[in-house]
Formats: structure tokens, C-alpha cells, sequence
């Protein structure tokens, strides 16, 4: 068998551990040299690809990529970019293929979330319909958790430790302050439809009554009565109360109680800001002063508070791409399999991408309190050891020491352009 | 000289290393136990002297002691509380002379900001008119870096550092999403007036033009044409753009860009919510997709990222407080000397209270740039040296470890309760 090459590319939002799988494609690919020969990255996900703006992985030092596992965001680029069907839009799969064949790639590796392995599942099934061979594995990443089969998916551990860890610390404060000053602290989280990273700030009560108090789960329809009602017991019992609210609650009438109207590359309303809603509303309604955050992007890049057991199985879900890839795998991607809760074990299963693209794995009901406002003791031992152990960058400076790649673009083959 | 009782508390919004400014009194104080007898922690600051509400500390153990140095917020709870001015409210200072007639009080310690240390100044002031022999010392604390004459604040370093790191990670974030959707991310930051916090997010550029492209600092009167136009600039060179905005930029009217309307027991204005602001004022100039987030008390409260110089600074003020307190060195505050940048070498001295007290030190004009939209040299030299070095909490199940004191109340000696 000739030595092909291979593509490898990051979509979506990223996280603090994308490349941590990146380094583990890199260096597994690095180790297979007789089945594998070069790594193609593409710049900024699939657009790389179809406009063959391709990175050649090689040029860059062992050390460098040894250094993506401690560095967050995309190396490579990311994108928010869905390939429309094969019927909608043929000239995008005919250029794609005409990339390949140019490159002489014969692996896809496609690092992302539900809309990412959807793309990765449109391009095996057309490297089958062009009879062009091409072994396309996915590469599981989100910070959502949303991702059906696998146990959990790279970059949540990492965005649960850091929320958990800030919501504790933030508890601390408010809890300081709450004699004369601020009672209320929200803290607004990512997550359009799952309450995955909601329900992980949850870990940070230490006991029964802890920080945070009230969860605002998307799951759970947002009442105004109730919520003001929980946030009084909490304020009459503990003297202050900590909020988490996940950026996709919504109200009784099915609307996001803060739509910013804004609509990003896949047609999902792009949220943000629901944390000064609710401590309005509770200001206006109980008359006492909230401060609120909103994590944003630091929730998905604080590498510097990774999950290290998350940084593990982000790193052994791009070796084990590459390894299903090299047995000939297609349309697959690796999946985290849980063996147990305490101890934790887990080990690496095989998910065929038919069954993952476009699927949202939502909060099971078994896992939220009876109340709507928190989680349940099955929820705890499902997310407790996804947080474990720190896996600390190197700091130069005092700060984070990370790495930027060359990235230094691979010849052009092709001469005609393709705009996207 | 018999050997009299102490009076510490701590007052204002809290930091990540207010409790390691604890531990070097309670530690110090027990060292010196033929000098100061019982340490007595005011509960929620000055109210706790106020209305007779004194934690007993001796009840805590060592390791619980040794544990606030690790552990963010107030342990003993904060207060904003302003003592008003003796002529005014004279019942105030008598109650205050009689709760510490009553337990043998004679030495008073207040850790906090500008208003804090006023609140010490004019303990000192009442001791001094009324013949009660108090020695009172102020131990600084602001995260904002705005008190006189010490060369920085304890609380400040640890902020810079957690700002600094986050602004960088999100920085690698929306580089990575730039090519397709996000292309402007804006992180805001606490600092009522002085922008020293703001200006610490510089330090996450790691070469000339890297992120963040524009600092709005507080200091620098805001104009829409002005920061548009740099926006572009940024947007035209990197694809990108990141910013960190003070919660108190102002604009041409001098009205603060968001004001919430709420003020505090100071009669501050309580700020927030610029980010989404300036963000919107992006989105609808430039048309380009933007993502902002709010730190607000994670900023101050993220102990797992503070700088190993900030709890060594904290501890130090202190244990100095003591000393000083112990030499008979009344209306004082330990303040912090700067020897030299590189390296950085340091040594407390004495500052009068009358002199540190309801001052506020804004960003010196030669610490900003030109365009007002970035720092100096000197600046990058006097901030560089306060975010060296990891001070990491230790950490059980995932999440740091932080300690929560018993606050066993001392037995009362009055009768009479006191309403603030």
C-alpha cells in the first residue's frame, strides 16, 4: 500500500484541549511514518481544504508539538463553516476531492462538535460516491458535552473545573461581602441547548447548601415566581446566594431570556447577557445589590486550570483517530467509553459518525433535582471525575508559557482558486 | 505594660490574598504573645467592633491559620461601612471606645482600601482625643492598585496575573475563530477610576501588536471615531481583535459609558456591563461578529491563579502590621518599597494613615501610550515583576481546597446592642 498522506483540521468553538488532540494526531501520525506520510493542516478547519491553504505539519520542531498539549485554542484555525448537502452543493465535495487527490491525502481527520462530524460524515460518504479512497475519522471535541455515544467529550472536563473552581472562589467573595454589600452573584455559562457546563458549577458545593445555589439549566423553563422565590430561601438561609445560569435558558414562552438576535455561521442565535437579566429582575423585585460575570471565551480557554484528566483523553482521542484510521476505520470517531465511577476507568470505543453528527445529547432528567435548580446525586458521580487532577502549563514571566506554531503553508498545487 | 488584646478586620471588596494578609497578622500576633494577648476578628469589618460582634481566633487552629493564605475572600466577612466624621456621628466612636474598653482592646487592625484605611485614620484619631490607648495600624489591600505611597497593593498582583492569563488564552480563542465568525473579543475589568488592572492585561502581549490590540482605560476620555478606527486597524493587521475595558471608561460627556444608576454604601456609582457596549458599538460600526466577557469578582477572588509575589507582599503587610503595632508605631500602614524592576527587590516601610487615607493613585501619564490606548516601558517594568511566580492552593477532588473558619463569637460584655 502506497503511503498516503493525511488532512487534519479543527471547527467549531474551541477549547482548551483541541490541541491536546492535535498533538496526539501529530505525534501518533509522526510515529506511523511507513502507513502515514505527511500531516496536512488545514488553516481554519475545512476552509483549509477548499481553498488549499494547507499547513505543513512537518516543518514544525518535536517540541512544538509537544507544546499543544498545554496550549488552548486552535493552532491551526478554526472555522464555523457547514458543508451544505452533497445534493445543495456538489462543487464543494468536487473541489474537496480535487484537494485530496492533489495532496495525494488519504486520512481526514476532522476535529469538532456535532456540526464538525457531520462534515466529517459528508466527506467519507462522498470519498465513497467518487469511488476516491479516503479514511475519514472524527475527532471528538466540546465544551458543551453535547455529543452523543461518547461518555463525555474532550474540552468539558476542562471548562467544568474552571467554572466549578470559579464559582467557589466567586462564593467566597460574595459570601465576604454579603452583610452590607452584595448578596447576589450570577454567573452566566455557555451551553445553547445542554446544560452540561451549568450543571458541572455545581460541584463546586463542598456541602448540602453550598455554592452555587440555584442552577438555571436550559433544560428547565425559566419562571419568574419560582426563581425569585428559591433566591429569597437562599438569601433568608444563607445570607447570600450564588446563581449559575447556562446562556440558552429560556422563558415560558420558548424564547431565550436574552437573545441578542445576533446569528452565527450555522443559523444559531448568538447568546450572551443573561446574567444582568436575572440579577435585574432580582434587584428590581427584592431590592438587593448582584453582582453578575460572564464567562465567555475564558471558560473554554483557561488552560492554565485544565482538567488533566481531560487533557488525557483529549490526547488519547487524537491517537486513537489516528490508530482506527491506520486499521482502515472509516466514518468512525473514537468515543470515551466510562468502565466506572470510582475509581474512574474509562477506555476508548468506536462510534460510527452516522450516529453522532447532528445529535445533541441533552441533560438526562434523572439528573436534575426534583426542583428544576440543581442536579442530582447520579449527576455528581457522572461529572466528579471528569475535573480531576491539574495539568498546569509551564508559566514563563508569570504567565502561561504557549506555543505558536510556524504554520507555514504547503506548496499549491492547484491553480485555480475557490472561494468559500 | 500589660499585654492587651487586638482588634483585625477586614473591610471593602475582598481579593484573592486578603486572608494570606490574615495569616501573616494572626501567625505574627501568636509569636508575640507576650506583647498582644487574644486577637479578636471583627465580624464583617467595622460592624463587628461596632455591635459587639468579635470572633474569638484563638479557637482556630494552626493549620486552619496557615490555610487562609491560600484561601480567597474575607474570612472573617468584609463590610463597606464608612465611619463618618467624628463631629457627625459621634455615638459611632463611642460605642467603638467602649467595645474595646470592654475586651481590653489595645491594638486595632484594619486590612483594606483608600476608605479602609480612613476608617483606621480615624480610630487613631478617637483613641487619641477620647485617652484611649489604642495603637491602630492599616494593612493595604485594593485589587485596583490605587493607594498612596505603597508601590503597589496586596490584592492587585494576583488580579493583574488572573487578567493577564485569561486575556491571553482568549486571545488564542478568537484568533482561532477569526477566519469565519468571531473577529473582536472585549474582556472588562473592575477599576472604578484608575486603570491599573486594565493596564496589567497588557502584559499578555507577548511581542509588539500582540494581544490585547487596545486597552480603554479609565484614565483616558473614550471617543467612538478614536476607538472605531483602532479597531480597524487591528482587525486590518491581526484579523483580529482583543480589548480590555476599564468598568469606568467615560465618555466626551463625562458620564461613565455604562452606568447602572446603583450605588454603593460609599456612594460610588456600581459599574458594569461596558463590554457588551462597546462590543455592540463594534457590531453595528464594523459589522463584524464580537464576544465580550465580564470578570467582575472572579477577578479577585481567582486565588488558584494568584501571583506567588502578591501572597508573599499580602503575608508581609501583615506580619509588618504587627511589628509595627508591637513597636508602638500608631496611625500607620505598612507600605511596599520598591528597590529595583530587574530584579525585583523590595522592602516595607512606614506611611502615615493621614497620608494613604481617601487617596486614590491613578496610572501615572507616562505609564500610557501615546494614543492613550496602550502602556509604556515603564509601565511593562513596573507591572511585569507583580505577576511572578504560582502561588497554587492545593487542590482535593478537582477543585482547590480552601479553608472555612470556625467564627466561634466571643462572649458579649455589654448589654446594650448597637444598630448600624
Amino acid at each position: 500500500m502506497a503511503c498516503k498522506n493525511a488532512f487534519y483540521a479543527q471547527s467549531g468553538g474551541v477549547s482548551a484541549v483541541i490541541n491536546a488532540s492535535a498533538c496526539g494526531v501529530l505525534q501518533t501520525a509522526r510515529q506511523h511514518s511507513e502507513e502515514i506520510g505527511k500531516v496536512y493542516a488545514g488553516r481554519n478547519g475545512i476552509i483549509g481544504a477548499l481553498t488549499e491553504d494547507l499547513i505543513d505539519t512537518t516543518v514544525e520542531s518535536e517540541a512544538a508539538i509537544a507544546a499543544l498539549k498545554h496550549t488552548p485554542g486552535a493552532a491551526f484555525g478554526s472555522c464555523r463553516y457547514k458543508l451544505k448537502s452533497i445534493q445543495e452543493h456538489r462543487a464543494q465535495y468536487d473541489r474537496l476531492i480535487e484537494v485530496f487527490h492533489a495532496h495525494d491525502i488519504g486520512f481526514f481527520f476532522y476535529n469538532g462538535g456535532g456540526d464538525s462530524q457531520d462534515t466529517a460524515y459528508k466527506v467519507s460518504l462522498i470519498g465513497a460516491e467518487r469511488a476516491y479512497p479516503i479514511v475519514c475519522v472524527g475527532v471528538p471535541k466540546t465544551v458543551d458535552n453535547d455529543l452523543p455515544i461518547t461518555d463525555c467529550s474532550p474540552g468539558f472536563g476542562s471548562a467544568a473545573k474552571y467554572l466549578s473552581t470559579s464559582i467557589r472562589e466567586a462564593a467566597f467573595d460574595v459570601a465576604s461581602m454579603s452583610r452590607t454589600s452584595t448578596k447576589v452573584f450570577a454567573l452566566e455559562v455557555m451551553g445553547r441547548h445542554a446544560g452540561w457546563t451549568t450543571a458541572a458549577c455545581a460541584l463546586a458545593a463542598e456541602e448540602e447548601g453550598g455554592a452555587p445555589h440555584i442552577l438555571l439549566l436550559p433544560e428547565i423553563t425559566f419562571t419568574e415566581e419560582r426563581f425569585l422565590a428559591k433566591v429569597e430561601e437562599a438569601l433568608t438561609r444563607y445570607g447570600h446566594c450564588v446563581v449559575a445560569v447556562s446562556e440558552g435558558v429560556k422563558g415560558p414562552d420558548g424564547k431565550f431570556l436574552s437573545a441578542s438576535g445576533v446569528k452565527d455561521a450555522f443559523g444559531h442565535a448568538q447568546l450572551g447577557g443573561v446574567a444582568p437579566v436575572i440579577t435585574q429582575l432580582i434587584t428590581a423585585k427584592l431590592g438587593c445589590r448582584c453582582h453578575w460575570a460572564v464567562a465567555n471565551y475564558l471558560q473554554r480557554s483557561a488552560r492554565h486550570i485544565a482538567s488533566a484528566i481531560d487533557v488525557e483523553q483529549a490526547y488519547a482521542v487524537g491517537r486513537a483517530a489516528v490508530e482506527f484510521a491506520i486499521a482502515g476505520r472509516s466514518a468512525v470517531m473514537p468515543a470515551i467509553r466510562r468502565l466506572s465511577d470510582a475509581p474512574y476507568r474509562w477506555d476508548i470505543i468506536e462510534a460510527p459518525l452516522s450516529e453522532v453528527a447532528n445529535q445533541e445529547k441533552l441533560l438526562p432528567p434523572n439528573f436534575i433535582s426534583a426542583d428544576g435548580f440543581g442536579i442530582t446525586e447520579a449527576a455528581r458521580r457522572y461529572l466528579a471525575p471528569l475535573i480531576v487532577g491539574e495539568a498546569y502549563p509551564p508559566f514563563k514571566d508569570g504567565l502561561p508559557d504557549y506555543v505558536k506554531l510556524q504554520n507555514a503553508p504547503a506548496s499549491k498545487k492547484l491553480t485555480q482558486e475557490f472561494a468559500v
